[in-house]
């Protein structure tokens, strides 16, 4: 068995004709072998002796492959002229004087780069080595064996990278405060990144920023051409320039005039482009066509018509094309470019009913249509099956990031996998295979999500596919990449769960958007729930860091601590927020300690971020500075933090007695008090209730629970309160024989006496527990709620049918059709799903699905889900509330994107007894989460994620 | 001219055969002359010699006035059987050996009484000496000549009492504090303080008190017949046994059984009323007859009819009526009877279509018939022509204190007598005239407001009448009398002032029900004219007590200080409270301070109560203790404090720009900011505008204003804001020449720029004002607000005719229909005032009536009022809201009652230019305070009391 062991004899061969990049990534390498090993390799002079020897080179670039491949101990015809592909060999004896060595061997630049990290990869190095800090675990007597060679596939997605935007305070301080600004030694930082995470394009800042022009001058440029990184420009910066540079060229002697008006000033700005082309036309680009007003407006204004804007399009496109062919290549087919359809773009390129949009165009041929999400994660317009046959392919403009509508989210990168996962598979599915870029803003704390997207768009068979557990695995994986030199594996695993808790709360509602208002403080316990994760997360976090050794405080902090931290100790915040406004009009005299509670969540959130920005000898300085508190527009204009309110107590002791998940209370005062009946024992699965006895004062008072129900068990019977003490009522079911109806008391003795009456039921009086009725849910307190992936049956039509989907969304799972682009909107027959619940009474009910908040694949806004009822025919309901108007910037995408849900409400009338109802594949995109059923005349308790699921009939009982 | 001097020689006759009661009293009145004089009368032995003497006594009770009456130097022909009448004179020699006497001679017990408080009036001896310690001006040489001669008018009023009612914890407190209980020694202050009050009649505390078993036994009531005090009981105590005597009494065993039902319990209940008539029959007593359920509940279940309850209910009449002939007199027109309709009772009493009511009944012939105000001060039904021939007549109970619907004012009295004057005087116009009895809760604090009631009910011609400028007398008569003795005029001139102003404010809003979301904080400056009323109060009062010396203390914590104070200081807290939470809402930083602030005036509050009940070692103790702040109930259960709120700056200083009264802001930051345009200056007499510069942060920025506008001024162009600056933007109107638009910035250095826009006019560009359009009022805004009292024109029918009310209301003054009694809803001829405004275009308004929260005169639920617009026809409108219920405690009843005010509105087409708006009188009892119309689209800004009255055209221009 061949092998290389990575001793302190080891050697690299360094070649001259090698591109420059490859050498430069070659030292990377080494100096990732050292920080395993302790050794720092050698490098190797032809024809001398050496032990271990490691050969890489590229395909017509190396005069060693070429000498291996002639002696038929590689075949270089495996991987020559494929795109960025690379053989890893190990082979004895290579040549003379040498024992053992690898062999790397690259189709192109990134081929053999590649090939070089996965070394590194092999070795436990993270990509995030030096990004982070991220230190690999020391290792001795390192040995790999022939059992590693293979060689690469080409990668699923051509264009693969990230976009650093909207680069203030945050990237644009860091960049400052540790290079002077943004220029060629920061990007160099930024390029190894982007490789070693097996990416190869990227959009550069361009706020304040120009980066062929800042390197200084072209040298970013230069260095990523060195590196091997494919350099575009964002959606509306055409011709390699940046956004900013007309503004700094502009004027009335400027050679481009002072009109960013292809109208008004043709000649300035084809100047501009042209010299723009010009300047980078040496090194390898997907240039951007198209042109849009200055700072992400419209081309022309409002006023303007479609087909005007179109025409002047059309116009823009001609224009640049005939640049480019001057310019950079008279064939175009073999310039890369690419044009965004992005906001008012996508309008003109599909133009409506009287207007032909630029679909087809010619200047579009061999041009990458660039589709975008909802700014939210959700992709807009996908390639139906006829667009896919386009010339130049279809890419993809994704947002982890946003400084925008319908809300900026800029702080902690929270990426929650399932959710890319799930769009960027079916966007693959439906042909966008050409580029994908996702905004990450200031890159960090985005590591995670980047690192799913680009390793997705890498190998989308291993990380994509019909499962989203794979994102499990994948989270697993990357735990084991960043963590493993640095903690045991019971902390990993520790670590695991923090990142699937945080980012879950990221994915149920985005830190800038959250505020007091968001959970209901009680009702289903949902705030409760938030808080908990919350909590878990900050001990979990503080434990584990007293574990972690200084060296990787830089890791530990900036890939776990700070982003799970910061967004569990931002949602506990609002949640006590909440919890302390609701509770101060309520004069619970708790609100101030919890007052207090949020007043240590906003200390502590400033400790956080210096925390982030001081590890490592301020490492990250200028990452953390993102204003992200209280949201009240799109931006942070006028954000505030939360209020506080405090509350006097009552003159004398004042007893509230409430259930824990309830708004409502007693005061059990003589004229005022309104009466409870708890009912929520009738619920088979419930056999005890929680209640807070309550202090709306600052003196204590004793309480005393007296009841004649034998049946009704108390875990304390009397007893002090001076601010809340929590109660527990039992029934011990199995001792009853039918519904029963009894009261008990609580007196604040000396001031008040609660009368409360409860209704429980032994486990067999639901009357229909017959074993057919398993899998059935039952009503209660008139409130049907099924989570989607709990449905009775399943009917598949011709190789398409739901499955369930977990984890998934904000309530953990859901159901989808598969294959992906199926549409049976005109369908005779569909896929179905079906959900059977049993009712108390006959009535009408409001049926609500609880959707993700996808958007039509298409650009009318039709949406359609179906559903029936029993015998009922399928009703089809087109989701989009507007049909006179675009989905995309409607207000339906702006609460559905803040609230991550899509909710479509029906009326339906429902027999006693069993129902069934259906719910049908309809379009494309339709994510079922929730279906809630109330009965007409019950208020649902307000709520952000719904009531709790309904007991479910168990196929045992 | 005879003379009578009060020096050291000055003697009092006293005769064993005059009313024990006046011997007593006379008692009271040497006391009141040593206050004076500092010199204490001597008695009188009959045939000694004597300068200065006293003689009082009581038609055929006195030896000495029957001497006089023969030698004819006194007529007692004048006053013999007269109710409650006396003659006061001086004479020189009425006998041997006497020079000079004063001769007090009563027709009767009370006659005599206040004939001899007269003299203690005369003195300058407040009725309050003893019950606030209110001492008199102390004075030398003090003689009375015969120009006081006089003889007395029968009271206006037969009986005229007060009712100690809901006694627990105030006046319970006081009592058992001084008295050991509510007991005789406590009464016998009672007794006298309603009869230096000019009252004679009591309803006694009866909440936890039984007046006939706590003297000890019957010890009250025996002193109430000595001093000449009529007894009575409350509405639903009949047959003189208190509320409380059957709960102590029933049993199983007890002779009076354990139902309190006339249906079950027949002969248990006759049985209780008859021993209770026995018990009582001695004493002057007016005997309450009638029946309701325990402790204020209705006779019958909600489930009964309304026949089977009046049947009942006649049943019960005709039982006591016959016990009574049995047990007191076989002649039931001697004995004084009353039967309240409270409540439900009213409703029996009018029946409906298909029940006849009791009304003549002849079970209540000769009994007097109580009428009931609203709760809060409005009367209800009165008696219409027919019904004023009833034999007995009518009585009001009336409130000034209320513990229940729709809401408890209890706190501090803080009557305002125009209310008083207006309703009283009206039911006297409507023949209620037999008894008059206040609710006066607590007793302490409520000494002005029932000092007027007994004044009133005793000389309606005095304090009554057409016009509530009487109201200023009474109150300047009131503070002479109290203050007299302690402070100069130019103190007691600001007293009236404070005792003005703290009523009003009650007026407004009562203390129980205010909260921080009465007034709005900004809208109209509402707020800030509360706010600056009470912090005048408090100014005013903590001055004015630095004057007053240690023993006078007393009178002036009691009387002026803690109602003052204590009303002021909490409308101050809640303004301030509301206007915290509103600016927490905006994160304005000033919202901390405020937050401070409202806790200063919590503290506070306890302070006042504090130092009320340890003044004059602990004189008033108890009498501070009733809850009083945020009633959510209408008791105090579940009643809070103010919530405060707080807030944290923002990172970076904010600059918010906002005019005074106006919730919204501008930040001047890039994106989100709304632009605002101020139309203020339009109207012609706004001349400048203020607005704010806040902080929303803790750090303090600079700003500087700008303007192209050479018209506009600032008093300020730069500067620096911590926390919130004022600035005056002027306009020198009289340099404009037309109707004129500029703007002007205001930046915050370094940070945001908010450019806001002004439009101002010169006064000329009113298109309209010839000096035709004199009085009318112009629209502004959209908006339209006249004071009733602003008419252009008033036009009288057949003697009736609109009045102005001054002072009135919320607003001040009003406009109402005199005689009170005439009703013009069948009428062709109806009295009208007029009002004229312009508006600026043709459109629909909203037109709104504001008037005084009366209720209707008659059962039925209809209450009209009439208006009409230029040509067109008079509109009658019914005010009453729901026409298939009772008006008293429907929803109306409640929300206007507490909010002071009727809101009727309707929606108008008015032309362009000059529109007239007519008020007719139609039914009694309405009162106009303002109109306001607001165009169609236009929203009119949230407030409590309204627009500010709109520019009205002057005459002169």
């Amino acid at each position: 068995m061949a092998k290389v062991s990575f001793d302190n004899k080891i050697m690299f061969t360094y070649e001259a004709k090698a591109f420059p990049g490859v050498n430069k990534v070659a030292e990377l390498v080494r100096e990732d072998i050292f920080l395993v090993t302790g050794f720092r390799a050698g490098e190797y002079s032809k024809g001398s002796k050496c032990k271990n020897l490691v050969i890489f080179g590229t395909v017509d670039k190396s005069d060693y492959l070429d000498d291996l491949d002639r002696r038929g101990l590689i075949k270089l015809e495996r991987i020559r002229g494929k795109w960025e592909v690379y053989s890893f060999q190990i082979i004895d004896n290579p040549m003379e004087g040498v024992d053992h060595a690898l062999i790397i061997a690259g189709s192109d630049k990134r081929g053999t780069i590649y090939g070089l990290f996965h070394l590194s990869e092999l070795l436990g190095v993270s990509p995030l080595v030096n990004w982070n800090h991220c230190f690999p675990k020391k290792r001795k007597n390192v040995t790999l064996t022939d059992e590693v060679n293979f060689i690469s596939k080409e990668p699923s997605v051509k264009y693969r990278g990230f976009f650093i935007n909207d680069e203030w305070p945050a990237f644009g301080n860091w960049a400052t405060e540790h290079f002077g600004g943004i220029n060629a030694s920061c990007y160099e930082h930024i390029f190894e990144l982007l490789l070693r995470l097996k990416g190869n394009y990227l959009w550069p800042a361009m706020w304040r920023s120009n980066f062929s022009m800042d390197g200084p001058g072209l040298e970013s440029a230069r260095l990523a051409d060195e590196y091997g990184v494919v350099m575009s420009t964002s959606h509306h910066e055409p011709c390699m320039r940046s956004g900013e540079e007309y503004s700094l060229l502009r004027g009335e002697d400027s050679i481009y005039g002072d009109d960013w008006s292809f109208l008004n000033n043709r000649e300035g700005i084809t100047r501009f482009w042209r010299d723009g082309l010009v300047r980078n036309k040496a090194f390898e680009n997907v240039i951007t066509l198209g042109m849009r007003g200055e700072r992400d407006s419209r081309l022309l204004g409002t006023d303007k018509g479609l087909k005007e804007n179109i025409d002047l399009l059309r116009d823009v496109l001609k224009t640049q094309n005939e640049l480019i062919k001057e310019i950079v290549d008279e064939d175009l087919d073999k310039v890369p470019r690419q044009m965004v359809l992005f906001t008012e773009v996508e309008e003109f390129f599909y133009g409506d009913d009287k207007t032909k949009g630029l679909m087809d165009d010619p200047e579009l041929e061999g041009v990458t249509l660039m589709l975008s999400d909802n700014n939210c994660g959700y992709t807009r317009t996908l390639p139906d099956e006829r667009m896919r046959s386009h010339k130049g392919g279809y890419g993809m403009y994704y947002h982890m990031d946003m400084h925008g509508g319908p809300y900026s989210y800029q702080w902690i990168g929270g990426t929650y996998l399932p959710r890319v996962w799930e769009q960027m598979t079916s966007a693959y599915e439906f042909g966008v295979r050409d580029i994908w870029v996702v905004n990450v803003g200031d890159v960090g704390t985005q590591e995670f999500g980047l690192s799913y997207f680009l390793d997705l768009a890498y190998d989308i068979e291993r990380w994509g596919g019909e499962d989203p557990a794979v994102t499990i695995e994948y989270t697993d994986r990357w735990v084991e990449q960043q963590f493993g030199g640095m903690m045991p594996l019971s902390c990993r695993n520790r670590v695991k769960k923090v990142i699937w808790d945080y980012t879950d709360l990221c994915e149920k509602r985005k830190h800038e958007i959250m505020n007091a208002h968001v959970y209901h403080p009680l009702h289903f316990g949902e705030a409760q729930r938030i808080l908990d994760t919350s909590e878990d997360i900050i001990k979990e976090c503080a434990s584990l860091r007293k574990k972690i050794e200084e060296k990787d405080l830089s890791a530990f902090i900036s890939l776990l601590y700070y982003p799970a931290c910061g967004t569990a100790n931002l949602m506990k915040m609002w949640i006590l927020a909440g919890r302390n406004e609701l509770f101060a009009g309520q004069n619970r005299i708790e609100a101030n300690e919890i007052a207090a509670l949020v007043d240590k969540c906003v200390q502590e959130d400033a400790n956080l971020i210096d925390e982030y920005e001081s590890v490592d000898s301020g490492f990250y300085k200028g990452f953390g500075k993102s204003e992200h508190i209280g949201f009240v527009n799109w931006n942070d204009e006028d954000d505030r933090f939360p209020v506080r309110h405090l509350v006097y107590g009552a003159n004398s002791p004042r007893m509230l007695v409430s259930r824990k998940d309830d708004e409502h209370y007693m005061t059990g005062l003589e004229w005022c008090d309104r009466p409870q009946t708890w009912k929520d024992m009738l619920r088979p699965d419930v056999c005890s209730i929680e209640f807070d006895l309550i202090n709306a004062s600052t003196k204590p008072y004793r309480f005393v629970i007296r009841t004649g129900c034998k049946w009704m068990m108390f875990d304390r019977y009397e007893g002090e309160v001076k601010v809340r003490e929590r109660i527990r009522l039992s029934v011990d079911k199995s001792s009853l024989t039918e519904k029963v109806v009894g009261s008990f008391s609580v007196e604040s003795i000396g001031y008040a006496k609660a009368e409360i009456t409860v209704e429980t039921a032994p486990i067999t009086a639901v009357g229909c527990l017959s074993k057919d009725k398993a899998g059935a849910f039952l009503e209660s307190d008139g409130i049907i709620c099924m989570e989607a992936g709990n449905f009775s049956r399943r009917e598949d039509t011709k190789g398409c049918g739901f499955k369930v989907l977990s984890p998934y969304g904000r309530s953990g799972s859901a159901v989808k059709v598969f294959p992906v682009t199926a549409d049976f909107y005109k369908a005779k027959e569909r896929p179905l799903v079906e959900y059977r619940f049993l009712t108390e009474a006959e009535g009408e009910f409001e049926l609500c699905f609880y959707l993700a908040p996808t958007t039509p694949t298409i650009f009318k806004p039709e949406h359609y889900l179906g559903f029936g009822l029993n015998d009922g025919e399928v009703q089809l309901v087109n989701t989009v509330w507007d049909t006179e108007r675009p989905f995309f910037l409607s207000p339906q995408w702006e609460q559905e994107a803040k609230d991550s849900v899509k909710k479509v409400t029906a009326t339906v009338n429902c027999p006693e007894g069993e129902n069934v109802l259906r719910f049908y594949g309809v379009s494309p995109a339709i994510v079922l989460e929730r279906i809630v059923l109330v009965r007409k005349g019950i208020s649902l308790p307000e709520s952000y994620l719904g009531p709790l699921e309904s007991y479910r009939i168990q196929a045992t009982s």
